[in-house]
């Protein structure tokens, strides 16, 4: 399984940002089961990016399915941007699925990496808790 | 000046994972200004997060003007998922626009501090070209 992804895609001891699962749901139903399961743990979909779609209208560039989903929990943006004015920088939390060797793949940013970047501990309770719900989703998806 | 922003809102020794500037212009002309800055560097934006109204619809927090700009350069883009399958959870490269204590302020991220997490020697250079880039508009923005 490992060998047909690239740059470590399924490895997780190389994954150092992020969490990623594959499920056997198609592209479009996995995306569904995200932004429900997402909803679920108290995540709003703030954007969507057809990354496919925007390569290949602004560059003519053919890209694999690859969407890319914006997750915010407002109170924790809220309390997060109290503490970080340029939080913004770093928000929203992504989530990206995508479809690759026949498998959609689902991945979710590691939210105390990326805020290991800003070096501030007291985000760091916030960013585990960012992180215990998103591994949540991730889990019930790959279930 | 510098005493009005918390957390080193303006103090450019404390900023580590973006570059920051004032301007005098308005809150939404800045935005403009910033779209159109951002296009002839070659970003479209993606996604436009207005933090405030998103934050009173879903928990009817008071929050001041504040939006995220997602900027994405197609090029870049492209080239630095070929060569990383997850960095969409990375994507776009945000620029956030405040209001705060009368004046506009304008952050963006700094995409080799982003693109530090990843540990990716491969996409150093192409940091640094977003940054030159991102800096440029910046720097024209408060001129």
């Amino acid at each position: 399984m490992h060998t047909i992804f690239p740059h470590g895609l399924y490895d997780k001891d190389r994954m150092k940002y992020g969490k990623v699962v594959a499920t056997t749901l198609p592209f479009e139903q996995s995306i569904e089961r995200v932004r429900e399961l997402l909803r679920e743990e108290g995540f709003g979909v703030l954007c969507d990016i057809d990354v496919a779609k925007t390569l290949h209208e602004k560059i003519h560039a053919e890209f694999r399915p690859y969407r890319i989903l914006g997750a915010c929990n407002p109170h924790f943006a809220h309390r997060a941007l109290e503490e970080e004015p340029h939080l913004g920088l770093l928000l929203p939390c992504n989530v990206v699925v995508q479809e690759l060797g026949g498998l959609t793949i689902v991945s979710a940013i590691d939210a105390r990496a990326l805020l290991g970047v800003i070096g501030s501990p007291e985000l760091a309770d916030l960013a585990e808790d960012v992180n215990a719900r998103l591994e949540r989703v991730l889990d019930r998806l790959a279930a």
